[in-house]
């Protein structure tokens, strides 16, 4: 193998683009200096383009679970109900935070690669009146659903007077995403998946009516107390130290997704979950996920005739290659591809063409070139 | 397409590993710093193995012609006669050099996409008893030719007593080359092919018989005087200022390639070949040089029915993939895909999926998926 070749086609953290990483090797400077506020400022556009809103979106040091968690503790209060949709992984995240922090979480389970229904949750809202709180996972990572976000946040207003808040860590920034129209309360990413930046991260975006529940929300909390950050935001600036080479990072990433535009990126996404699922077919390896409810972002197969631990082995050692595998009961029993971010069609033929070889290497009998040419085929009608 | 995405496909410059980069942004240090001298003692060995060489490798900040000139001017004497083996645009820049400074040079001329033979170069030396040096290229990366370097310098030395002098750009650290066993007098390298460094070094190396005839050699000569180059080497330093930056990739990238071993190198260069050729094979493509003269580094392909320039057009625009177009008489009519220094069968195998794609639209008819299917056969059977 070629050293210092990777390949990084996990769902996050995900490759860097050349002109991000030397953004982000500009020298340090003060938090509390003008060029900091001018940064902070100038980043806000492109951020709330993204999220489809017009509040600010606020910025913490943290990984993607610090957002989850500021978004439990800013927007529930201890003993109240909160119902939380549970279609994988990060589902089960955000009910465990709810566990940690005293809120009696009811969990709607959903089979893992299924996405959740709005009528399952609209039943389950009629018998439980007291949910204050609703949680979900936009894109869930850990199979590759895509959940209706937009329809359930309808029934949940519709049906009752919870919170909707979503998890959009690995989508939100490849995926259209119009919190205000779609009516989501809290909105939190990470850095590491769609906006091309390393780990370290997450944004969290608050309605009128989340600010208010918040606002009334006398539980303890202090580096997650969203309102300082709203209040120093409001002034170009933090309650604490910025992190600040992720910041001059994202400015980067901003000015690539705007010269690109928001709609090609959406696209382009589309494109390659598109390219990735017709390659696994004609490959005849089986999707996790449906058509329906796949998620532009990852994707993930289940194999029956070989095993997904040792197909990703060979991808790492021959090609420098990482594929995800599964997690909890799913471990060692599905591989996942990674596209959003920094990846494109490129990109996209390339894992498939790696794939083939390691499934040869696996002992499963395909046709090689097969996959390629039906992604390529995708390509060319698009 | 993907912004910042760029796929460097061209026979150099090539793409820099991660690690060379970052080894490139070290801080600068003073020239005559102990630090340059144990930089310069430290890559020594490398060098000397990359060329099969037990004598130092002489370092010049400048590009490959620099490297060019610089044999010329120290190996031969104004109205000496020399034979220059023309084999493409590099052949031919070693007789427009040699006309420069007043040498009497012959050329040998071999049609484009050929390699010269030793007996054509015997019967040309027997003819001109006065010639003193060879001139010849071992990629002639206009064409992708590899020429039979060390036959043909048996030839030169049992036939004459004149120099063998070898322009190495393109393939030196790519190809197994023994300069000392196969007795070249003068070899010539640039750092922007397969040693994966950006322009701006270029490397010399002399035989004890070229240092001989170069000490009595007294055309006038400054930046380029070899020989002051050899003594300041002898004592780990330059007699002018290096080119430090490129000195600490260098010093990464020989890290590299002791990490892979050096004939792991040449092994995966000589399947990255193979594998392209047996690909456009596949697609009908026909390739300006036969498997025998076929260089491990650059390949060639010349269209009949469709145009290589409009090929070369889509790929860039619409992938950010660049492939080099053909010079002097064959511009527009080849294009030319390289395949060294750090790329790998990965890399083999996303561009052919995207040769196939632009072949498409430039309405060739092939069958997609095949010159891919075609690579990776060539893969498992290694």
């Amino acid at each position: 193998m070629l050293p210092d070749q990777q390949f990084l086609r996990i769902p996050g953290p995900t490759p860097i683009p050349p002109s991000v990483e030397r953004a982000m090797s500009r020298p340090m400077i003060g938090h509390r200096n003008p060029e900091t506020a001018e940064l902070l400022e100038k980043i806000k556009p492109g951020l709330r383009a993204i999220f489809g809103t017009k509040q600010d979106v606020l910025i913490l040091a943290g990984s993607g679970t610090a957002g989850l968690e500021a978004a439990v503790t800013n927007a529930v209060k201890p003993n109240e109900e909160a119902l939380v949709i549970v279609t994988g992984a990060f589902g089960d995240r955000f009910h465990k935070i709810c566990q940690a922090h005293e809120i009696k979480a009811h969990r709607l389970d959903i089979d893992w690669g299924e996405a959740a229904s709005p009528d399952q949750v609209k039943t389950y809202l009629e018998k439980h009146p007291q949910i204050k709180a609703v949680f979900m996972t936009y894109c869930e990572t850990s199979t590759g659903v895509l959940n209706p976000i937009a329809h359930i946040a309808e029934v949940v207003k519709q049906y009752s007077d919870a919170l909707t808040i979503v998890d959009g860590v690995s989508c939100v920034g490849a995926v259209e995403t119009k919190m205000d129209e779609w009516g989501i309360d809290l909105f939190i990413t990470g850095s590491q998946k769609a906006l091309m930046l390393p780990p370290g991260l997450t944004f969290l975006v608050a309605s009128d009516r989340a600010w208010k529940v918040m606002s009334e929300n006398e539980r303890p909390r202090f580096y997650f107390d969203l309102q300082t950050y709203r209040d120093k935001l409001a002034q170009n600036s933090t309650p604490y130290t910025p992190a600040l080479s992720l910041l001059f990072g994202l400015e980067q990433v901003l000015n690539l997704m705007n010269e690109e535009g928001l709609d090609e990126v959406y696209k382009r996404h589309l494109l390659m979950k598109n390219m990735t699922r017709h390659a696994f077919k004609a490959l005849d390896l089986p999707l996790l996920t449906s058509d329906k409810d796949a998620s532009p972002t990852v994707t993930a197969v289940k194999p029956v005739d070989f095993s997904a631990d040792d197909l990703r082995q060979i991808a790492k050692k021959e090609f420098g290659m990482s594929l995800a595998g599964g997690q909890q009961h799913l471990k060692g029993k599905i591989f996942r591809v990674g596209h959003m971010g920094y990846s494109s069609p490129a990109d996209v033929l390339q894992y498939i063409s790696i794939i083939e070889l390691a499934l040869t290497k696996v002992g499963k009998s395909i046709e090689l070139g097969k996959g390629v040419q039906a992604a390529q085929e995708v390509y060319l009608k698009q």
